[in-house]
């Protein structure tokens, strides 16, 4: 079957991309103004956060999109979807790392993706507090700021215990599946691990500064942007689950980052079976 | 027997401190340059990094204090220790989590320790990529940049799985001891766990971001500003091991930030009896 993006107008995938730096700027603008000010924050019953600054988020980016394009689908962490059944389908976690956000940890940011019939065409990872945005579109490469990214591959003679690998918490195995046995067999033998428990680490991987990231148990507006960025900057993406669970909801997994990295971490997790 | 910082006069205390903010102050300047016009980075034979900045930062450090008290000691990860007897020992890491700041992640820092007849009596964690310093002394306080930090306790209703924890990575536990269970345990009882990898995740820990670190077999430049920062803090800073290993040398292990998350961890840990 065709990939559905090949049919797309080059101007078109360019009109598209350039409105999601759009929608990034507004973000920023929006959490600097924010965290400058104050804001509220209410927990949530099963205590994770909302901030004021989360739906201020949102609302202003639903807003844009709609005027600009007002047949196309929209789906974000605090509001209804739009038009679920659209060709094209706007994901957004407007701040993702919200706990991160609350304590100004600046490793929270915004997560903007852009999927047409299903396929990821644009993705951006904003980070106000960092003063760092990565971007892509497909065709279009990723970009780091202003920069090119063209992600190198690991040398194949580097030991699982130095290369940079990104990990879920364990929550994010063990909250709604049994699955922490499987951060713990990550965990032992790739000892040179990070744990941000925010987009951050999606960045990270995508830029090349870690060579991958196993993101666990997470919702699409988490990962929304992840494949296009590891794809367009020469990494690998690999998804590992996509399942809908009884009282979870939907819920991903996937593997993203440099290939040979990515391809040792799926094998050590298709060698953690699962009950 | 009287704590000996006692002794000293406070405007001594005070001298010191800002001695302390001037040698921060150099270890953000030299960072900041090499990181616009580049650095050396070396990868040393156990596959750690160390850099051209690394080596000036220490050498510029090293000099400004041997300028002003000729007759303290100092103890630095890249040089061989200063007077290793006197009353007044410098301690510090030029750049910890050399290899993030190798990759341009902005966590990494410089971390100054002054101790007296060994009891910490200045501390500065120095952040130049993040514009973040928390620095305090004995008496004084700890400030993260302008603001006095107090720590407010947390509520012991909080499940230990909503606690924000910081870990060192199961690397630390495991490279020169057998601990790796220990890392395990913690994981599984503290889900909501962050690894940094750098010495940010003390930032974190001693302004109240997170509630609390378990720092574990690291250097004693590692882990040279923390005790009198968490102190100062209102917070507590528990060791739990420091000993001489064969090969490995001296590692020391603590845990701090707000006192109820101290105690928590410290039990799970003495819980988990050592081979």
């Amino acid at each position: 079957m065709t990939d559905p993006r090949t049919t797309l107008k080059p101007d078109t995938i360019e009109r598209l991309h350039a409105h999601a730096l759009t929608l990034a700027d507004e973000a920023r603008r929006i959490v600097l103004a924010l965290l400058a000010s104050g804001f509220e924050v209410v927990r949530k019953p099963d205590g994770s956060y909302v901030t004021s600054a989360d739906f201020r988020v949102e609302e202003r980016l639903r807003a844009l999109i709609e005027a600009a394009f007002p047949d196309h689908g929209i789906a974000g962490e605090e509001y209804a979807p739009r038009f679920p059944d659209a060709d094209f389908q706007w994901v957004m976690d407007p701040i993702d790392g919200t706990e991160d956000f609350v304590h100004r940890v600046p490793t929270f940011g915004c997560i903007i993706g852009l999927f047409y019939r299903g396929h990821p065409l644009v993705g951006v990872l904003e980070h106000p507090a960092l003063a760092t945005r990565v971007h892509g579109a497909y065709g279009r490469g990723t970009w780091h700021n202003d920069s090119r990214v063209r992600l190198a591959d690991i040398d194949p003679a580097t030991p699982n215990n130095e290369l940079r690998v990104i990990l879920s918490a364990r929550e994010n195995f063990s909250r709604h599946q049994d699955h922490g046995h499987r951060f713990d067999a990550l965990a032992r033998r790739f000892e040179n691990h990070r744990i941000y428990r925010s987009c951050y680490a999606h960045t990270l991987a995508v830029i090349g500064a870690a060579d991958a990231m196993v993101d666990y148990g997470n919702r699409i507006w988490d990962i929304a942007a992840a494949q296009i960025l590891a794809e367009e900057a020469g990494g690998k993406f690999v998804p590992l689950q996509d399942l809908e669970l009884p009282k979870a909801g939907r819920l991903l997994s996937s593997v993203f980052g440099k290939p040979g990295a990515v391809e040792r971490l799926v094998t050590l997790l298709e060698q953690s079976p699962l009950p």
